[in-house]
């Protein structure tokens, strides 16, 4: 067995002692569902896979249905396909068994077979014979036994989401996440759980992304330092459904386990000690100003526009009077992108200040909210970014030191 | 000026003899519009641009509407807008003028202005100013005299497709040129026209493409070795509307226009002699047979998913009996496809037949009727693929030679 650095628990499948022409393993299923189950599970392939068998995905036949296993050793995916589902017949298991396809052939395969029932049949060697309607298909498997357990999940610290708040706090989030590998942790996003409020904070260098919500928990369930890399929670946006169901997420020493209907998907926690964030944001600030925030992304959007041109980035913002905003972006070759935009409520002093446009876009374009507060606290202090009509939601961005 | 390598001819523009502050162009125009004409011409604006000023669309005011111009030497796009269009004033021009623009900056911007109506003014030394709801910006223009003139057509040689037409013998026949630069004129199509037919072939060393139609055209108009790059195709291609609308084609001695609704396409031939191609085609054949198009395709199409997996592409043909096809790829690594599809009528001797299904994926997808006839004349010798149903279409595909 290849060990890919975590504990395994699984049961062990059963051995195929194999006799040649005798079938270790026969199933009629429907195509669509194999081929959706499929592509779900295909999320875990990386192309870049060092481990053979992982370039594969597991089928297991068993009485009550198929289950598709797929792993690239930081993230494993299983779906299950039950033999029927609210009354329909989806899959006829005629011998349990078990082999690993190619996943890439395998996948392509099944998407283009010609009839919508399929048959597959494995005999000895791992030898797989596909059928459907007047296409029949060989693929040389390899050895279940070979293929990685997934890792053992004690249910101790369970809590629920529902599915579609669970996709807004990673969309509100993950983007924010470092993609410099130079600190690790911070290409994650930090799950904390105290009192049935669920956070969740991600940041670089130069910028952070928080929200939080409450959920389905035991009250004294209390987690800290749970970091699920960013790249994985954007796999797992995939495969969240969007009907609004339950997700459960065990979180267990070093894995999470996330349950969806018929989908578990599993990944691991990132090391080190996930920096706090807390003090990074000021309390108290020189001016507050509330404008609308589709008004303020498309200008600052135009603005980004040359600013990208001038690969800098760089938007000013400037407080005109306590009525008017202006945004702004120059560029000595290419020209000048001035905009007023009426504030909706401003407070404070005055004040003119220098940005990342991108970041800017990223965070107001994940604001659910039609107006926003923006907090200034001076020139060089951390810019704050809330949505005007709930707190569940923080963005900071650093300003940029400029000379003009 | 900037000598592109051809003969020009082009009214020059009233010189900009400029006093700081005086308008010298000034239009308003909807967003729309002129947003759809900076796309039509964009298709021209090459990155990889060495010469500064064809990064830049021209921009020529005239009292009767604005004419945008891009070029990469290769292709040069005019686009015009009119005043008025069905009645409905699209632009007003205040004062005439010209100016060049950044291509990629000005395209992005003008997408992304806030209001319906937009407002272009040049000032002294080429600066423009864009104003459209709350934003403005201004832009670094270039000079117009230094923009390349477009090329003299003398419209001697001229007959005329319809939209669609053009669009189904393009696309019919362009995939098929040589991706190789060591026969440059092998990366371009051949347009032959003879008694108002009009035969367009491509071809590269293991495969050709012909389709031929008649048009309207004088009939003593004759054409040959007018050839044309099929990546100036491609890009034609997506300027044809879609309405069934003529296009005025104009052959000049090294250069060909295609005239549609408001745009001017220029295209430079590519030098040297076309080979016959001719001679390729077998005149009798030791096999005949007729099959439904799509079931082929698709039987194609599974096994190439294994000769791809295998870098190959190789999938063989094998013709069993006189009602029987079979399509097979095999490898060792991966496994076998095997399909059997009935024939619909076929003549002469059995034979087995290896070649690149890649190739033959693509020649079945343009073929536009639902049976399709295959000519063999031996397992070494070109494969003949025809719409069954009209002789207007040819394909040629070179056998492998394979072992087994």
């Amino acid at each position: 067995m290849i060990s890919i650095g975590i504990r395994y628990f699984y049961p062990m499948p059963v051995s195929n002692h194999s006799e040649p022409g005798v079938e270790l393993m026969k199933l009629h299923i429907l195509k669509d569902d194999l081929n959706e189950s499929i592509q779900h599970v295909s999320k875990a392939i990386s192309s870049r896979s060092t481990i053979p068998i992982l370039s594969g995905i597991k089928i297991d036949v068993q009485p009550g249905g198929v289950k598709l296993t797929a792993s690239d050793t930081e993230i494993s995916i299983q779906s299950f396909i039950p033999v029927e589902k609210d009354g329909v017949s989806i899959a006829e298991v005629i011998e349990p068994g078990s082999v690993v396809l190619p996943a890439k052939f395998f996948s392509e395969i099944i998407r283009k077979l010609p009839s919508p029932n399929v048959t597959i049949e494995m005999t000895d060697n791992f030898l797989t014979w596909i059928r459907s309607g007047s296409a029949e298909i060989q693929i040389v498997g390899l050895d279940p036994d070979e293929y990685p357990l997934l890792p053992e999940i004690e249910e101790n610290q369970v809590f629920s989401v529902s599915g579609d708040l669970l996709q807004a706090m990673i969309r509100q989030t993950t983007f924010a996440v470092s993609t410099s590998e130079t600190s690790p942790v911070l290409t994650g996003v930090l799950w904390t759980l105290k009192q049935d409020r669920l956070k969740l904070i991600a940041c670089d260098r130069q910028r952070m992304a928080s929200r939080e919500a409450e959920v389905v928990a035991n009250a004294e369930l209390d987690l800290h330092n749970v970091v699920i890399s960013g790249k994985s929670l954007n796999e797992l946006f995939k495969l969240i459904p969007n009907q609004n169901m339950m997700v459960d997420i065990v979180v267990a020493q070093n894995q999470v386990l996330f349950k969806m209907d018929n989908i578990m998907f599993y990944t691991r926690m990132l090391d080190g000690t996930y920096p706090d964030t807390s003090k990074l944001i000021p309390q108290t600030f020189q001016t507050e100003l509330t404008i609308d925030t589709k008004k303020l992304t498309d200008a600052i959007d135009r603005a980004y526009l040359l600013s990208r041109e001038e690969k800098t980035n760089i938007v000013k913002m400037t407080l005109k009077d306590e009525r008017t905003v202006e945004v702004s972006s120059s560029s000595s070759e290419i020209g000048k992108v001035t905009e007023q935009i009426e504030a909706h409520r401003m407070s404070g002093e005055l004040i003119s200040i220098s940005f990342n446009s991108k970041y800017m876009l990223d965070a107001l374009k994940v604001i659910d909210s039609d107006f926003i507060e923006i907090c200034f606290r001076g020139p060089m202090q951390p810019i704050i970014i809330k949505p005007e009509d709930h707190s569940n939601m923080l963005h900071l961005i650093m300003p940029y030191r400029t000379t003009n």
